[in-house]
């Protein structure tokens, strides 16, 4: 069962509200192995159950395959305390205070490292995607929700605790809409994936011939973020309405973050990233229109290198680094 | 003229758009000599002259009391370039792209260090204020405008050219007051000195017969800051108004900088904070009212620990950490 020539690779694991994802990588960010499980959301011993499950399915693989495990790397949405690799608490999944670091790294025997998705994707950039060989970047994941990470200095800033670069929940609109954290008109409420949709229902609401309408069959609960990005590029103007409302919103955040740490890359992450190079355009002219010249000018503002299993290369890179093996 | 019994200091030169300060200060950051001329602004020549020109006197007043100058630290308002010791571009100062660090080195013969002011004062908060022994907080200088600084693991941050931490033009209400960079709704907009004094008047025009309108004898060109948290702290209404609507910004803008950053402290420092208890109450009761719970839970925020000076011991502190005397 032991590795037979000792090709060392690591596990990432993705964990999200509706499934886990655990991969094999190598130190190149290259996914060797993938498998996929639901996320049993609503369990919190399913969910530690499920992860060790896979953690244990996927090295079983790497072994037969004569690759042994040295580490594994666990992403997962939600404030958590990095050091202590404890999870305080997450949307959509029901755990709190979760020491997964500890319990995983005692059921598997390996050595684990646990951080949310996003600083895990920014690792992932380093390792594989736009931000290899940058050491001063901002990332923002675009999806249900938005996450941020920090990299300075070619380390991911965690904070004292470890729940720094909450930049979902930066204000960029005071008295804007409600957001999931309790608070009202944060980046995440007014720029996520959520946001994008309900700014579409609203934009087709007012404009029942719209091609947005007709995309989603009138029915406003068919909508979908995905839908009004390619109405927006379509030239529909109730679509363009709901997406240059979002980006506007970005783009805002993304003033505020380069106003704040003048980094090299701004990287755009996450599902909403797929709009592709109209998000990014729109988010550019808004950097432009709204930051200060002498201030944004050196620092660009570019779409996620990992287009697929982000998440699961974030997570891995989290373990090499993990265990020293990168520069 | 050398050094009799080698007793050590550095110079601090704080360089503002009105006067110019230099003091020597020890490595505990007590000020040994202090001066002050008025600063040339319309002139970027007779600025370098008058720099150079109080640190040659304060050197020669050193001397004659036989104290050694190491070093000198220049902290000047502006976007600065810190490792080049470069200013970009100064508020009420005609220069631009002036390398003062090489000039007063060149003209003094002396290891010269340049920063922004607010990362001087971080600094200074450090060596002898409120931060001694802080590794992760954040700065907010409150005057004419705001500057911020960042401290990340005992060291400022200045980001990938040294213009980083630019927290006055963090966006807070996009469709806000136009703000002096030309963009609009800045922090600095909404939360400076000039906001509130911005804010008074107004207050004061809807209330002619207000403590406030009293106070500055129903001139608003007489009306300052000053004025205006004085008479809010006497109940008048007509301040409070323009005090909670300063204060609201201000706090929206520490929230955003807590779920970025999860410092340690927040320091609040510049002549604003001279309104002192009643602006960290109002601060600290809109980070409890608009931040995410779990995330400012264990920050705090207080006054700077330096009450006069700060500027030149900021400056001071510049100097004795690049020659490398501080741990």
């Amino acid at each position: 069962m032991a590795a037979a020539e000792g090709r060392r690779c690591v596990l990432g694991v993705d964990v999200g509200g509706t499934k886990i994802a655990c991969g094999a990588v190598d130190e190149r960010g290259a996914v060797l192995r993938l498998s996929e499980v639901g996320a049993p959301a609503d369990d919190q011993e399913g969910m530690v159950d499920a992860i060790v499950g896979i953690i244990e399915e996927t090295r079983s693989r790497c072994a037969a395959d004569g690759f042994e495990v040295a580490a594994v790397g666990i992403g997962a949405a939600g404030y958590i305390l990095s050091d202590e690799g404890v999870i305080l608490e997450a949307p959509n999944i029901v755990w709190r205070m979760v020491p997964l670091r500890r319990i995983a790294a005692e059921r598997t025997g390996l050595p684990v490292f646990l951080d949310n998705d996003a600083n895990a994707a920014a690792r992932g950039e380093r390792l594989a995607g736009v931000a290899r060989g940058v050491d001063d970047f901002v990332l923002l994941t675009l999806g249900t929700g938005i996450g941020g990470a920090i990299c300075v200095g070619g380390r991911v800033y965690t904070g004292r605790r470890g729940t720094a670069a909450e930049m979902g929940h930066m204000v960029v609109e005071p008295s804007g809409t409600p957001c999931g954290c309790g608070q009202r008109g944060c980046l995440e409420a007014m720029a996520s994936g959520t946001a994008l949709e309900r700014e579409g229902r609203r934009a087709m609401a007012s404009d029942p011939g719209s091609l947005l309408a007709q995309m989603c069959g009138g029915d406003p609960d068919r909508l979908t973020g995905r839908m009004v990005s390619e109405a927006a590029g379509r030239g529909d103007s109730a679509a363009r309405r709901a997406f240059e409302s979002m980006t506007f919103y970005l783009g805002l955040g993304v003033v505020n973050l380069i106003h704040i740490f003048d980094p090299e890359l701004v990287v755009l992450g996450g599902g909403v990233s797929r709009s592709g190079q109209a998000l990014v355009d729109n988010v550019r002219r808004v950097v432009a229109e709204r930051g200060v010249a002498a201030l944004v000018a050196g620092t660009e503002v570019v779409l996620t290198g990992l287009e697929t299993n982000s998440g699961v290369v974030g997570a891995a890179a989290l373990a090499w680094e993990g265990i020293g093996a990168l520069p």
